[in-house]
């Protein structure tokens, strides 16, 4: 038992619980809303269910709804790299995201109207369990709480628009998040595993996580060196090679397209496309 | 009656309050912690005082110690544009703080223990007052709560390890914003009034706010395009020339200094520099 979801209650109020196959054991107490994030720094596996429901009668919100910080690692495979034509650093490019960019599986990313070259960007994505700041890599791991899949979905021509890209990434809805967070343990060996994006069936991206430049430890002990970390924080681990701003010719993603992004054991993520209205 | 501060209540919770000379009326419900950007939204010049104190007895916050998002324009005075030897792009740069970084006025900048290239950057800072989305240029400054300053300190080695500044202007203490919010009446026209930056009593940054390459207004409607804007968020809007990294010799901050960046009839805003430990 080691998935764990962010869902609405039939009543409409936030909570999360563990996915037991097609059940949900809701573990935020009764009648108030309740967060996934508040709960990560504790034992998870010792909170016992508040009420029970089927799978079908809540509705899933992002793994985690509202963290702190979202840390998003660009150019993370040699592969996207050598796409974006830019030099390979010594140190990661670390941008982020704020959390009202989040959607849930299944939600709609939306392209906002002021785009034509929206994108995907499949990724791993790490949440932090315990907190800390200045996290050695060898203790690294001991500070995930578990896994979940990102799809870092893009405004290629809001990124571009100047040598920063936060205009490109925080647009609302562009942030796929879900569906479940994975334990570790239940995760096992992430480096064979692979992260698979198709848009409208045809796969456009596919590496093993061993391909990762920067590997999960080493960010973690990056990103901690210049920040706290804090139950619930995200970090996107970067986006194999295939985006669709870089191919000939270019493949956007646009209404009634759907993406989804698979990784490993940890299941697959899989969002419809939208116009903005 | 236009200047508004944060800060700790004798008793040590947080406040925020109208500034009259030395005399600080608390504008929160006693007994519970009070948050200006809370009160952003609505009027505060009919928020009736709960209390009253010297400006002895209380401990200076941030000007808003909790903003949901902290947007900065990099690039946004021709001079620092031609000093860090970029070209000028046709849409503002934009990067992210998080409000772990902040400071209040009087309290040290931290250079971090990793870093020898410390550096000042005086600027300007824009409050929002009430949120929206999508904001036209012409409507725009009825957005602005009013104005405080802002000395966006700058890790310049972490700044430059990749290309998204993200990890240089987020290590904790590194963010001054202060000493108070001016309203928009009291400042009157900004145009001719000037940010300066003092390194020592030395200056070392000088110019008027007309010559922003991106104006108050047209920023908030770029900013607001892409993200929502809420009551309590901070546009920090670029800094002029004169950087300590692109002198010759290079003028970085060090433990003992103090820095003070002023804003026309805005005040001043003073910091010492200490090493973290």
């Amino acid at each position: 038992m080691s998935k764990y979801i962010s869902f609405r209650r039939p009543d409409g109020v936030p909570s999360f619980g563990r996915l037991d196959g097609d059940t949900v054991h809701d573990l935020g107490a009764q009648g108030q809303a309740a967060f996934l994030k508040d709960a990560l720094a504790g034992d998870l596996a010792a909170l016992a269910a508040t009420a029970t429901y089927a799978r079908a009668d809540v509705r899933l919100l992002p793994v985690v709804p509202n963290p702190d910080k979202i840390l998003c690692v660009g150019l993370n495979y040699a592969t996207h790299v050598a796409e974006t034509g830019r030099e390979q650093k010594e140190h990661p490019a670390i941008f982020t995201r704020w959390a009202d960019t989040l959607i849930a599986d299944g939600e709609p990313l939306l392209r906002p109207k002021e785009s034509v070259r929206f994108d995907y960007e499949g990724e791993l994505a790490v949440v932090i369990g315990k907190g800390g700041r200045r996290i050695p890599r060898a203790k690294a791991m001991e500070h995930v709480a578990g896994y979940s899949i990102f799809n870092d979905a893009s405004v290629r021509d809001w990124q571009r628009h100047n040598i920063q890209f936060t205009p490109g990434k925080n647009f609302p809805a562009t942030g796929a998040f879900g569906p479940a967070l994975v334990t570790p343990d239940e995760v096992g060996d992430l480096s064979s595993q692979r992260v698979t994006t198709t848009l409208n069936g045809q796969v456009v991206q596919d590496q093993p996580i061993s391909d990762l430049i920067w590997d999960i430890a080493f960010v973690i002990e990056y990103c901690s060196t210049f920040t706290e970390l804090r139950p619930g924080d995200v970090i996107a681990t970067g986006t194999p090679g295939g985006v669709g701003d870089k191919r000939t010719p270019p493949l956007y993603m646009k209404a009634g397209d759907r993406v989804d992004v698979s990784v490993g054991v940890i299941g697959t993520l899989s969002n419809p496309v939208n116009d903005e209205i």
